[in-house]
């Protein structure tokens, strides 16, 4: 650990004003008890706050439930981080403009350096980033992967060029393309299977309408841990689809048969063995949750607080309970809507008698589609959404 | 220098695909080079990007023009500094919500605390952040004081509770009150007159309905650089009165006598004395700027962009200029609109032939004010934004 250790001084110091809060996030659901987790950040993200983060892996890092705020963006130096694979050393952000994007399956297919996307359109979107595997934790039965809760998740705003517009370009997309199929700029190590663990992810083709390849995060030029210099942002789909470091981008006729998309990132009954024909990780759905208060207050008085997004679709509309899911109030909104794709802070009063409340929330999206209650288990743990393991049980002192 | 040198590692690398345009924004208008300039980032803000900020001195660091990006906001590790005085000490962020404010000139005058104010209600706003000095370095004459160019101002999500719900929950605003007075948390060294260096500003009663007391700032716990753990936010309104670590809100009949107030902050010819009858650096008007390109480009084709704001009122339309302010065009605002008080990116495509040229923005407010071409002289060189001095020369290759 080179930069393990650097840290921000304001950060170290102001910890011990949010203990209480960070203590208790790990009890929440069936999560593991993240609190005793005393992992350094990687070296690739150093830089981030570690103790807005829960240190799952080297290369998977969660922003812990009650650092989550009302802002309605997520700082870089909070937001979640998941790698399939370790991400390409520093020198490919030391000189951004030229790395280069391969665009094929147009009609004038050839190379493209980040200096010269940045002639043709900028666009700027708010996105959920969201792992597919976010709320994996929640589920009964055992999933491999990492038990991720809440903090998979973040929202962010990409500026960059509209994959549109390059495709524009380069003479618009060749006939017969029903996909948008986007490679990964990891190194591989020699000797091992290319297939089985490139990162390469399709899309369907109408995903490429609100698509942009972004150089900028949050105001930031993308540091590596997030993709940079260039990385393919897919509005409303999961985080996996989002490549990092992209190298590649291809208009195909089929979904690539890379394992990460063949096989993986499918939805399926447990013990079932992953296969094309079963639904891959795409389109986000409705999902919202509470991140104040947690666990335990001292006056009955609250603000109940949390995010909600519709996933696909714009989020319309988001309500509290705090008896478990028995009766409900409808939550307000606060701050500027950041368009379809992104979440929305939201806020409900309440005034609590003294003891212990199931509080949850359950979010609309503009098409009428409510969060679920519970969500069925699948073979990965994909897809979490449901109200009822997303509640948190708060005691009023 | 204790944490001085503590940086990201990825922007050590990042800085020299960057280095063409940092070196060159010194040179723009009649600034000083900035870019020989290499003091250290104080101890307080050792945790911001030193690559995207200009060090003038302890409590001031600049923005550099070509951070500025697309994204809508102002990351807080890029966001600028002023500061009348020290910063007090990182202890007052170590239990956050137990930092108490009095709030005077209601009907049930009292201290609240942060923990407490969290119980009454949560409101997210988008301000521009901008220093009443931002652009002396543009005028022709000597103004005491940062000669900042265009980068002492940002643009933030804050959240955080509205003042009238504060007022509101002590009975309301007493009778005869004009003006909303806020106190800063500094400490004035003993033996030193408190009215001369106080912070200490007031501002017209009816800046509270938009006003926030703001725990949050883009997401994160405001830092001790920014005002936290506590800092008023007036919308529309110069830095000065977005009073960081605010001890003190009061409800008064007459603006403080604070030195700062009084005769400080306020526009007068040059060589004339500062008095409370001329104008305070209160609203903030119509601007905008163009932040790429600087200097060079290598094509002609390039995407003009840069940031546009109403100040006190919601920005409506920017038109750029590329022959120095003889002709103009409409240019596009892009990504979410993040309200009334915040700034907007906008961009207009270009393709011009080998030269040089005079590019500049030029905003127009939702009242139909207009940004205008030249600010007039005034002895301490505030609210400056006139477009033909916040021009870029770029030369097309």
């Amino acid at each position: 650990m080179q930069t393990g250790s650097i840290r921000r001084r304001h950060f170290l110091v102001g910890a011990a004003g949010t203990a209480g809060a960070i203590a208790t996030v790990g009890a929440v659901g069936v999560g593991p008890a993240f609190a005793q987790d005393a992992k350094p950040l990687p070296d690739y993200a150093a830089w981030k706050d570690p103790d807005a983060l829960i240190v799952h892996s080297e290369n998977t890092l969660e922003t812990r439930r009650g650092f989550i705020g009302t802002s309605g963006i997520t700082p870089n130096d909070e937001l979640y981080v998941r790698n399939n694979l370790s991400p390409p050393g520093e020198e490919i952000v030391a000189d951004r403009d030229a790395w280069e994007v391969s665009i094929e399956g147009v009609q004038d297919p050839r190379a493209m350096t980040v200096g010269e996307l940045r002639t043709l359109d900028i666009e700027t979107v708010a996105t959920v980033l969201q792992c597919s595997g976010n709320g994996r934790g929640l589920f009964d039965h055992e999933a491999s992967g990492t038990p991720w809760t809440v903090g998979a998740a973040g929202n962010v705003l990409w500026s960059g060029v509209p994959v549109r517009a390059v495709a524009d370009e380069l003479g618009g997309v060749a006939d017969g393309a029903r996909f948008m199929t986007s490679t990964g700029g990891e190194t591989i190590p020699e000797g091992l299977e290319l297939k089985d663990l490139m990162v390469e992810r399709s899309v369907p083709l109408a995903a490429m309408e609100n698509a942009i390849l972004a150089w900028e995060m949050n105001g930031e030029r993308i540091s590596l841990a997030h993709g940079g210099p260039l990385r393919m942002v897919v509005p409303g789909y999961y985080g996996i689809n989002n490549v990092k470091y992209v190298k590649k981008v291809a208009f195909t006729e089929n979904e690539t048969d890379a394992k990460i998309q063949a096989t993986g990132y499918r939805v399926r009954p447990v013990g079932v063995d992953g296969a094309p024909d079963q639904p891959s990780m795409w389109e986000m759905k409705v999902k919202s949750w509470v991140t104040h208060p947690l666990m335990e207050v001292e006056t009955g008085r609250i603000q109940i607080h949390g995010v909600a997004f519709g996933g696909i679709n714009a989020v319309a509309k988001v309500e509290v309970s705090s008896d478990g899911g028995q009766t409900w109030q409808e939550a307000r909104f606060i701050g500027p809507d950041l368009g379809r794709f992104a979440w929305r802070p939201f806020v409900l009063a309440a005034d609590l008698e003294p003891g212990t409340y199931t509080i949850t929330s359950r979010a609309t999206d503009s098409e009428g589609n409510v969060q679920s209650e519970v969500t069925e288990p699948n073979h990965r743990g994909y897809d979490y959404s449901g109200w009822r393991r997303l509640a948190v049980d708060v005691t009023v002192a």
